[in-house]
């Protein structure tokens, strides 16, 4: 008799409130549950960020992820955790689709730009009626905060994790005019060794906490310490590097 | 004894009007002149986005591309005439913020993500205060509407010009795990040719308008012909192919 529920995963933006889209706002306002990732004990971003937009008297399904510090994560222990864990999330949301219910997956950023709904979205969107809200993605709020064009014309734009090996790192950097650097963290001292070496460390930029309350800035080469948190970004802007690339 | 009036880049997002920000909206409705380029005769996509929100007493200053179709773009006499474009552009507006008024630049996508806004920015921020207000980028429009994970996790992830050289792109969609490739019009056979060379073309998808009305998508493999419009893009989701990606 009930019809299936809509998934809809929600972009909620780099963290400004006001970051949010009407559309996202309008998801958030018709949800029949709101469901997000977050770690037990510590507040989800999404979460924060979505607050004042939530109606108290929708029920919130936290999706709490499962406490591995004892397992080493390249371990088939911990991948058979955390696919457990997204498989139970999955489920925990079907039960809700399955009685009509419309459930709101909210996201920090964009939710299919290296997001955690992706997991939920590959189990859950060839079975039920789906919509993806696109989100001011995380980069985008930092360089916008910093004034920063990063990319132009016929610019080469590339993402890379500060997990990549140091000569892996500086190989790519030096390949593309316009890098982003994620996951930066205790990668530090190692991105910025690879940016040294391919001559763009002058350019790049250090951006801490992008679009969230205490955002901090600054030239790479002028950060005296190699202490950054984990969601720290570094921007290589491009543009003035190569304004005649392509063909 | 007026202050200088704000620079504003607002960016309204790839194309939906839901896809506006609240930050953007509010921007949109305190501004004391709405500024976009447009070619002479087309209609801006930015004015279109922007159209239900813009308030009819609030000037609207339209920076019309100089007609160039005589000219090859890669002379010296076509950069001259497009730099004095962005010079002469840059003036009216500071006339306005010289006198006080806030300039809302109204920006398709992300104004400082391969946008015209940062011709003004470049010649502008220095002068005058300004803020950039970061939008929802054309390519995750894209993606989302497609509802396709473009990256995950320790992706690298690579935007590329479709003007690439054909051996070129396919060397650079060969290194990378996801890749957007822009500019797609008339590259769109050798764009074809290098997914195909590298093994890529059965993951490849064709998008056309992206999130405007009249969107199209489908597997690239699938399309029958080699006609497609210059903003047409092509997503080459990563994730899958690399998840034990890293180290």
């Amino acid at each position: 008799m009930s019809e299936r529920g809509t998934l809809i995963a929600v972009g909620l933006g780099p963290g400004d409130p006001e970051l949010i889209t009407l559309k996202a706002l309008r998801a958030l306002q018709g949800a029949g549950a709101i469901a997000y990732f977050a770690k037990a004990g510590n507040q989800s971003h999404a979460h924060a960020i979505a607050a004042a937009h939530l109606r108290p008297d929708v029920p919130q399904l936290p999706l709490l992820y499962p406490v591995t510090t004892e397992l080493d994560h390249k371990s088939d222990a911990y991948k058979r955790a955390i696919c457990d864990f997204f498989d139970q999330s999955a489920a925990t949301l079907a039960r809700e689709l399955d009685r009509g219910i419309t459930v709101a997956v909210i996201c920090e950023g964009d939710p299919l730009f290296y997001g955690s709904y992706m997991h939920l979205h590959e189990r859950l969107a060839p079975r039920y009626p789906t919509q993806v809200i696109a989100g001011v993605t995380g980069m985008s709020g930092c360089w916008s905060s910093v004034g920063a064009p990063i990319a132009q014309g016929d610019d080469v734009f590339t993402v890379l994790p500060g997990t990549l090996a140091e000569a892996e790192l500086a190989r790519r950097i030096g390949d593309t005019d316009a890098a982003v650097i994620m996951k930066v963290g205790r990668n530090l001292p190692k991105v910025r060794r690879a940016l040294a070496a391919t001559g763009r460390l002058d350019r790049a930029l250090y951006v801490e906490r992008g679009t969230m309350n205490g955002a901090k800035t600054m030239r790479l080469a002028d950060k005296a310490d190699d202490v950054a948190p984990y969601f720290a970004i570094v921007l290589v802007p491009g543009w003035e590097t190569r304004p005649e690339a392509g063909t």
